[in-house]
């Protein structure tokens, strides 16, 4: 049985070719697993994937092969109804790979489905270590829960079973810790830019900021004006926001927020 | 002239004992600087902070000695009023570590002023590799520009002259990076625990998050579903933010700015 797993789990399909499915599919890829075909709207994106495997790909859903063993659904969920009632999935498994899509938005498509997802930014052209990627899993029976913790040790030390509503709340948690963080860092980045100053002098503080939190509480780590309630400072610093609106006021929204939260703790 | 300088700008004060303080004056006595004193407004930080280099502290502004060479403030400007009057700086070089105060708000306090800005976020039990910091210098003459330079290139392979303006939106920049960070870090946090899920799962990502734009520009590092415009994944998380009413709000405020921000890229 462990054999039969073992080749049947590792032909492998990719519907979507963005910058998880270009990520993942190559931690698979350098693992025993076959990538057979990659599926996007956009040919150049299926075709530049493919071809990193020597795989097949298609622009249309009905030429997905139905040979696979897994198939990873990797596309915008408000594509899904355009793909994948397409698709002959017969038996096999298919898994999502979002955040915050429930695992039950697979039931009318799928009857063996699953989650695997990746907790990461992703970029095509980035490399990242899979091994130290938290990957959590959700699927609807017993087995495929089995399958797809095999498949997410294969590329990661980190495999947890998690339902819908916590991998939501999670994502919401990344999209502030990761998203939200890397837009400051481009408010920064124009405040700046507008005065002729280099990003650079910026990056050992971005990476300390990101290393004091790996060993304290965010709360331990919290510096600055706000922090302090450094009025005078504050105000100094709207003043200089005149010339970008829409940092000011950001700066003081969050500025507001990070005082009120304090408040409360102290 | 350059024996002179070695010897006379070696015996330092430091006015305030906080985090800089302890992170600065620990730098600088690991080359050979003699930290002489230290005064805070809190006997126990003055005396933690003193203990390390068997200096003197004082709680009184009118015992911080006059025998030192270079004092460093690195007090809340708020304070200063309440200590600089009462010291007798002389013709000692006094300069401030504030990102955001100008030059000229020591002019009432010091013949021989200037800034000493070291870009980093610090605290007082976390080591920092002080060499990586950028460090920006100014001064009310050459002479005090040059003593500054020289200090700082003892600590750090980044030192430079900027004026006050520039600073202050620097440290605006700062705030974004690092403090609006961390703080973004915490909602992240509590959100997570309210579910019981370990911060743990997001340390991967929040590195990743960071090191992404050590080579990237910002605004190419961008992902996450405000950037797609994904709205049902956000209408998802609006919904599920309904148990955190301020998260809530700062999640649609700043899901708009990078929608609205990036429109107008494209």
């Amino acid at each position: 049985l462990d054999t039969k797993f073992e080749i049947m789990s590792h032909r492998v399909v990719f519907i979507g070719a963005g910058n998880l499915a270009t990520r993942l599919s190559s931690a698979l890829a350098e693992k025993d697993f076959k990538i057979l075909q990659v599926y996007s709207r956009t040919q150049l994106a299926a075709k530049t994937l493919a071809m990193k495997f020597r795989a097949k790909y298609t622009v249309l859903p009905a030429d997905i092969t139905s040979r696979a063993d897994i198939y990873f659904v990797a596309l915008a969920d408000s594509a899904w109804d355009d793909v994948l009632p397409l698709v002959d999935f017969g038996d096999r498994l298919v898994v999502h790979c979002s955040g915050s899509m429930p695992l039950s938005a697979l039931a009318k498509f799928a009857k063996n489905r699953g989650v695997f997802y990746p907790l990461q930014t992703f970029s095509k052209n980035r490399d990242v270590d899979f091994r130290e990627i938290p990957v959590f899993i959700e699927a609807n029976s017993e087995k495929n829960i089995d399958t797809l913790v095999q498949i997410g040790r294969e590329i990661s030390d980190s495999v947890s079973v998690l339902d819908s509503e916590k991998r939501l709340l999670m994502h919401i948690a990344a999209v502030f810790s990761c998203n939200f963080v890397n837009f400051f860092y481009s408010v920064a980045f124009e405040i700046l830019k507008s005065n002729e100053i280099s990003f650079d002098v910026l990056k050992p503080l971005i990476m300390e900021t990101a290393r004091k939190v790996q060993e304290m509480h965010p709360l331990q780590a919290q510096t600055g004006p706000a922090f302090r309630f450094d009025e005078n400072i504050i105000e100094k610093h709207m003043k200089a926001l005149d010339a970008f609106p829409e940092s000011k006021e950001m700066y003081y929204f969050i500025s507001k927020s990070i005082f009120e939260h304090h408040q409360k703790k102290r």
